[in-house]
Order: C-alpha cells, then sequence, then structure tokens
C-alpha cells in the first residue's frame, strides 16, 4: 500500500511502498482518510526528532489521523465508525503502568514509543491499525476536519495541567496570552476565545492570513519585534495564562515577565539545548511573590481526544476552512509538506468516507 | 506595652515602647504568648525586605505567633482561647476581592499589607488587636509551639499549589527532595518523611544539628558541595517532589534536572536580582518532555494554618524540642535573633498561657 514516510539518506518525505497491515488480536483495522501534518512531522523530517522503528531505516509518518473501521475485530468500534487514533503505543519493552492507568501522556519518553514520530510506524498510509483503547470516535459530520483532533487535543492536555494547577484557589483568569501563531497557537486562540481576551504573538508582516485569522476570531495580534513577551504586560496588561507553542527557549523564561499575579504559563514547544544569561533572581523572585505557575506539557490521551472533539464541534463553521490552507490528495503529498506564505495548516487525503 | 522591632538607624532589632493597641469593632484583643524569628525577620532587620507602616519609621516585628485571647468582643472567640493569626493584612487602600474570597495569600504584594513584615505592625509585643476571620484557633495543648504554625502553614500552602498542579492525573510521587535545611526546610521534612523517601540538601559539616534532625526523622542529608542539585538524579535518583526553601536563585532552575518526569517543584525562596547563564534550551524542553511543573508559593491562609495545626500534632514529640533551640524571654529578646552554629529555631517568649 501507499505511505509516505521518511527513509534513511532521503531529504524530504517521500513515497513508500509499505505492506498493508495486518490486524492483530484485539485490533481493528482502519482506512486512513486524512493525515495532518504540524512542525514534529518537520523536525522528524530533518531528523532533529524521533526516528524509525528499532531495527528499521524508514519511518512511516503522520501522528494526525481520521481514518473509518474496515475490520473492527473485537474492538467495540462497528464497520463504517469515524475514528481518530491517539499517538503513544506501548514500547518494545511491553505494557507499563501508565498504559495500565491510561496515562501514557504523562510517560516519560523511554516508556513510550510515538506512532509517526518515535519508534513507531505513523498513520500516513492507506491503512493502519490500533487496539480499540487507542481510538476515539468522532461524530461523522466532522470527518473532514478530524485530523485537527490531535493537535486540539494537544492543547487540551496542556489547558488542564494549567488549570489544574490553579485549582486550589479561587482563579479567576481574564486574559491569555498565546506565543505562537502557528497551527496549534491558532488553535489554541480559537479554543480560549469564548472565556478570555486572547492575543496572539507572531512576528509576520501584514497582510498575513494568520493576523487575518486571529483577528476574525476576536483576537489581538502581537508582533514580537515591536512587544517582545518580556514587554507585554507593560503595553496590554498583564496576562493570566500563557500558552508557549514556539520551542523559542527564551519564551519560558519571559512568560514569567507576561503572567499577573496567580498567573500559569503552559510550556509546549521543545527547543534544541541553548544557553543564554537571564535575571534569574528576578525571575524565581517572581514566580514566588506572585504565586506563579510553569508547567510542561506534551501528548495528550483519549479523554484529551475526547475534549477536542468537543471543542472542534463549538469552533465557528468558517475556522477550519480558514485554517485549513492545504489538502492534497496522496498523489501529490508534497503540498502538504510545503512551507511559506500563505500556508497555516494542511493535510494529505488518502480517501474520503 | 513592650515591643520588639526595627527603627530607622539601628543596626538591629530593639525594644519599642508602643501603646497598648485598642480592639475595632470585630477584633479581639489578644494577650501574645511566643513570637517564632525567621529568615523574613532577618530580611526585614536588613532592609532586604518590607518595611514600617506607611508614614512611620518604626516597625514592629513578628508574624509567627501564638496568642491567648484576652478581649473577644464579637469575633467568636472565648476569653482564654489560644489563636494564632495569619499575616496578610487589607492594605491602606482598602478591602478587596481577594479578602472576599479569603484568599489573601493568593493577592499580588500591592494589594496586601504583611503584619511584621511589609506596611503592618507585627505581633512582638505583649499585645496585639486582629479581626476574627484572621485568627485561627489551636488546641491548648499545642500553645508551646504555636509560633510554628505560620511556618508549617507556609509549607502546606506550597504543598497544596504542588499537589494541585498534578491532580489532572494519577501522580504516584515517592521521592522529595528538600533544598535548604533551615528551620523551613526541617519542619518540611517532618512533613514529607511519612509519605515519601525524603532529601534534604544543605552544606554543613558534621556534627550539625540539623544534620541530626534529618537523620533521625529518618531523612537522608545531602551535602550540596558533593552533590549539587543539578547531580542529584544522578547520585540518588529523581525526586517527584522538590521543595525549595533557600532563596539560591539557580535552584528554582537546578531543581528541572533533578525532578522525574510528571515531577513538580514548590518555589519558596526569595531571591535578589542576580543574572547567570542557564542551557535554557534544554531546560525548557526537559520541563514539557518530562510534563514537569514549577510552582512559586507565598504566605498562606486561615486552612493552611488549620491544615498545619493537624501536622503539628502528628510531629513525633521530641521533634518540636529538638527544632525550638532557643525560647528567649522578652528581656533577653536578642538571643532570639543570634545565628550562628547550634541555632535552628529561635521564639521570643511573651509570656505563658
Amino acid at each position: 500500500m501507499d505511505a509516505i514516510g521518511t527513509e534513511a539518506g532521503a531529504d524530504g518525505p517521500r513515497r513508500l511502498e509499505m505492506p498493508r497491515p495486518e490486524p492483530g488480536p484485539g485490533e481493528a483495522l482502519v482506512r486512513t482518510l486524512r493525515v495532518g501534518v504540524d512542525g514534529t512531522d518537520h523536525e522528524v523530517i530533518a531528523g532533529a526528532h524521533g526516528g524509525p522503528p528499532a531495527g528499521e531505516d524508514r519511518l512511516v509518518l503522520g501522528h494526525e489521523a481520521v481514518g473509518v473501521v474496515e475490520e473492527p475485530d473485537e474492538t467495540g468500534f462497528s464497520r463504517g465508525d469515524i475514528v481518530v487514533p491517539t499517538v503513544r503505543r506501548e514500547p518494545p519493552s511491553g505494557r507499563n503502568d501508565y498504559f495500565e492507568r491510561g496515562e501514557a501522556d504523562m510517560a516519560p519518553p523511554e516508556a513510550v514509543v510515538e506512532r509517526g514520530i518515535d519508534g513507531a510506524h505513523g498513520f500516513m498510509s492507506e491503512y493502519f491499525t490500533s487496539p480499540g483503547e487507542f481510538l476515539v470516535e468522532l461524530p461523522p459530520a466532522l470527518a473532514e476536519w478530524g485530523f485537527l483532533v490531535e493537535p486540539v487535543s494537544i492543547s487540551e492536555k496542556a489547558l488542564e495541567l494549567a488549570y489544574a494547577s490553579r485549582s486550589s484557589f479561587d482563579w479567576q483568569p481574564e486574559t491569555a496570552l498565546v506565543l505562537g501563531n502557528g497551527s496549534l497557537g491558532l488553535l489554541t486562540v480559537a479554543m480560549l476565545v469564548p472565556d478570555y481576551e486572547v492575543y496572539c504573538l507572531g512576528r509576520r508582516d501584514r497582510p498575513d492570513p494568520t493576523i487575518e485569522l486571529i483577528e476574525r476570531l476576536g483576537a489581538t495580534y502581537v508582533d514580537s519585534r515591536e512587544t517582545p513577551v518580556s514587554e507585554f504586560a507593560d503595553v496590554h496588561g498583564a496576562a493570566d495564562l500563557v500558552y508557549e507553542a514556539t520551542g523559542y527557549a527564551p519564551h519560558a523564561f519571559d512568560s514569567i515577565d507576561a503572567l499577573a499575579p496567580a498567573g500559569v504559563a503552559a510550556l509546549l514547544g521543545v527547543p534544541e539545548p541553548w544557553t543564554f544569561e537571564v535575571d534569574g533572581g528576578r525571575l524565581h523572585k517572581e514566580l514566588v511573590m506572585g504565586n506563579r505557575a510553569l508547567v510542561g506539557s506534551v501528548n495528550s490521551g483519549p479523554r484529551h481526544f475526547r475534549a477536542a472533539i468537543d471543542t472542534i464541534e463549538s469552533f465557528p463553521e468558517w475556522f477550519p476552512e480558514a485554517l485549513v490552507t492545504t489538502v492534497a490528495p496522496v498523489g501529490e503529498f508534497e503540498r502538504a509538506f510545503e512551507q511559506g506564505e500563505g500556508v497555516i495548516k494542511t493535510a494529505v487525503e488518502f480517501a474520503t468516507p
């Protein structure tokens, strides 16, 4: 069957011929509809993150998938159900407590593999198999946007951790600052605008489709070249919630300055090592004297996928249409990996329901 | 009446002659028994933190107090009740929402004054007054150790924030690292030993009474000169919980390296500005990929005082006796401000119940 992946020596994603997977006991066979592309895919392609399954030199990409159950076996699903797969799976060393608890998203990296990212083939192929516990059912009407469930679930998890960190007192947040106007940042702006006065920070000139999206959602664009994160509070007032999805390491520290007392910053970016100077004394004091918090968050689990489905259903109808700038048929998959002006969110389409 | 405080130009605490306070409506008059001394008092004396009430040049010290209700007025208390006062009070600008919600501990510094620390006279005097909402009743048997309720409440609050931050998943912590073997660190070791394998980091040579206390409690002393925080995990295994009470700014960042995946560091120290280099990229990535959290915590409220009372009741009987190395009668109050070898926790005694 057709698959899109990385291969040792190749300088970009390529079409791979892979055997159609045989579902094991308790696994469903799923026919793939669409698979989204995000920054992690580009990091994997560049060799900066993850890699093929042990002993292989190819990795099927794709961790943002939606598909149709073709053979449900004993998963509890029915043939024709629209499903979205979670990403983390048991490592070669076998099932561990994190999986028993249904919380693989909280496991350390060495206790899991990640499909399409690290140590396990992804979903960017005509078919994939999965145990039922890692599939979440999607209302059929959402099938075309089902590949957005995984990225939204990433923010659901991060916000869950952020809210939990503020749950021991009567937190009354009003203002949110989203760092990064990539697709994850924009999805998070859409999630937050019903409840917050939202600012979204980027470094692009107008006219720009992401700035248009931010403003159409009712949020305010902040150009980091004019207002860096460390000066955000002086210009716009401090944020109760900061959501960082840039991977720009100084943002983890600058966000402390952007936070209101009792505020929390959720960190999601994955920077490379980078040594720089910080006023660690002042930042430490600000964390303490303001009861502020920083929470790191990675991956997501089934309950975050279910929350993401509700969230996507609540989005304005125009929003996914405007966010998803490319849906490339598998024969033109390269288009889904192009980055550049005008590109926001892309996906590869294998089939329609 | 006799009071102990700071005075402009003085280089240490001194005896002040203050008028006996007149309770306002809804306030109780409390006769002071004992008042503890901690690092914050020494910072206030040194002029590094806080200061007198607006328009005054003297500050009565003392924020760790226990006393006996002498005139209850309409506070709901009875004459003879043993009480402990909380520290934060309404600022000159008046009552605000934080007080309405009973959560002054979560307020920004400018929305409060702190008795004995910043902008309001403390409790280190023969009598003090307080509205009933800021007094917590203590079992009479605990009267002699009642001045430990405030410091223990500081840790109750910090641990409450830390646990809340891990409440969205099934956290199963086993190992705790307490940074700092001052009195607050030692109180926290005593709080944690029933539930954790506890390590406590200091920089003292044996024989030392704090090391003896740590080991008698069943915890392990870690000499930071041999094993710095950044190497703790390599030597002892990573900690699920780090509790920082040193004010040494690099600890806020090093604690990320000491933390196990899904772990949390509670920061309580208040360092001065201090710029230094950190591998911010790596630390940011470790926070994210390990779902780790940093929570700052300052002050505490009535529910933390109540929790602290339960905690103190659960301490081994020998522990407060061993921790409190000096109880100086008010006539010899200087002894309670001496720091040095053999001194752990001190208090000034004004009266006995």
